[in-house]
C-alpha cells in the first residue's frame, strides 16, 4: 500500500471498511473509479455527502424515505389492512422486487438477539403495537416475515404474544400469520437440510 | 428498487456499475454507508470528488502518483538499474506487498490484445524504449513480468524483440529476463494443470 498515492489510498482504505470488501478488491475498485468520468464521480460524491441528512425513516412503517411518509405508505392503491413485518429494508426490497405483495410493511430494523444485546426495545416493536392500537380496527392481518433462524423465530414469537394481548384488550379481529416453511422452488431434495424437510413434510398440502 | 428513496437509489445504482457488484450487494453497501458517521462520508465524498484531478501518472514509470515522479522512482535506496515491467499498477502492488523486490518498475497499463483492439502503441512501450535509450547505460536488467497468459506472453515477446534491437543499436549490455514458471507454493500436484506441470519439468533445478 505504501506505494499508492494518498488520493487513491484514502479511497481504498474507506472501501475496505465496507462488508465483503478486502484490500485487493478495494484497490481494484479505487482504480476502477479513476477511469470513470469526472462528472459521475462528482455526482456520486455529492450523493454520498448528502446521504445521511436526506434519508429519514418513514414515521409509519420505518422504511427509508426522503419525506415524512414513504412511497409505499402513501400509495392509495395498496392494501393498508395487511402489514408485513420484516427485519430490514433489504427484506422489504426482496418482497417489492417480485411485486408479489400488495399490502404495507413494518420494518423492525433488527431482530431480538440477546447475544448481541439487542432486546425488544431496540427494535420498532413498540411502534408496531401503537400503530395497531391507533388503527381504528382497519388492520385485518399481520404477516410475521422475520427470517427463519433462531433470532427471527424468537422475534416472531415475541411479537405474536404482544399482539395477542393487544387483540384481547382492544377486542380486535386481527389475523396473525407467519411465512410458510418448506423447500425453496428449484431446490434439490438431495441437498436439503433435514429441518427444512421436516417442515416440508409437516406443512404438506393436498395436491 | 422503486420503493427506495432517491438518496439511496442513486448511490446504489452507482455502486452497481463497479466490477463484481450486483444489485443486492449495491443495496447492502448503500445501507451500510447510511450507518457510517457523517464526517467519514463527507471525507470519502471529498476524496472521490478530487480523485481524478489529484492522481497523475509518474513521468518515469507510469505508476500512480500525486507528484510528477512517484515514490518508488524517487527512492534513492532502491536499485535503479533493474526495471520490472508490469501490466498494471495492481501487479506492481503485488510485488510491493511482500517487499521482495528492490528495483524500480515500468507500468504498461495493459497488454497487447488484438481481439480488444489494444496494440503496442496503446501501451507505455515506446516510453520504456526511450527510458532505456536515455538511461546512459545505467540500466542492467529488464524483468518482463507480464501475466503468464496468451496476451501477456505476446506482450513479453514483443517487448523482448524491441529491446534486443535497441541493445544492438546502442551497443548496450542489458539482461532481459522473464519471471519463472512452475508450481505455485503450497500447490497440490493433483490439481495442477498440465501446462504448469510441463513448465515445472522444463524448468527443474538441481536440488
Amino acid at each position: 500500500m505504501s506505494s499508492l498515492p494518498n488520493s487513491l489510498k484514502n479511497i481504498s482504505l474507506f472501501l475496505e471498511r465496507l462488508p465483503g470488501i478486502g484490500e485487493k478488491t478495494a484497490n481494484r475498485l479505487a482504480f476502477f473509479l479513476l477511469n470513470l468520468p469526472e462528472e459521475d464521480l462528482k455526482e456520486f460524491a455529492n450523493n454520498v455527502s448528502d446521504l445521511k441528512s436526506k434519508t429519514k425513516l418513514c414515521k409509519n412503517c420505518f422504511n427509508f424515505t426522503e419525506k415524512e411518509i414513504c412511497e409505499i405508505c402513501e400509495d392509495g392503491e395498496r392494501n393498508h389492512s395487511i402489514i408485513c413485518v420484516v427485519e430490514t429494508v433489504l427484506d422489504l426490497l426482496s418482497f417489492e422486487q417480485g411485486r408479489i405483495y400488495n399490502g404495507v410493511y413494518h420494518v423492525l430494523h433488527g431482530k431480538i438477539d440477546p447475544l448481541n444485546r439487542v432486546g425488544p426495545d431496540d427494535l420498532k416493536i413498540r411502534n408496531l403495537e401503537s400503530r395497531i392500537q391507533n388503527s381504528e380496527s382497519k388492520i385485518k392481518e399481520i404477516i410475521l416475515a422475520t427470517n427463519p433462524d433462531m433470532e427471527g423465530e424468537a422475534t416472531a414469537v415475541y411479537i405474536k404474544n404482544k399482539l395477542t394481548e393487544i387483540k384481547k384488550l382492544g377486542n380486535l379481529e386481527i389475523k396473525i400469520s407467519r411465512l410458510a416453511y418448506g423447500l425453496p422452488m428449484g431446490a434439490n431434495l438431495e441437498y436439503a437440510d433435514y429441518m427444512t424437510l421436516k417442515k416440508a413434510i409437516e406443512g404438506r398440502n393436498k395436491f
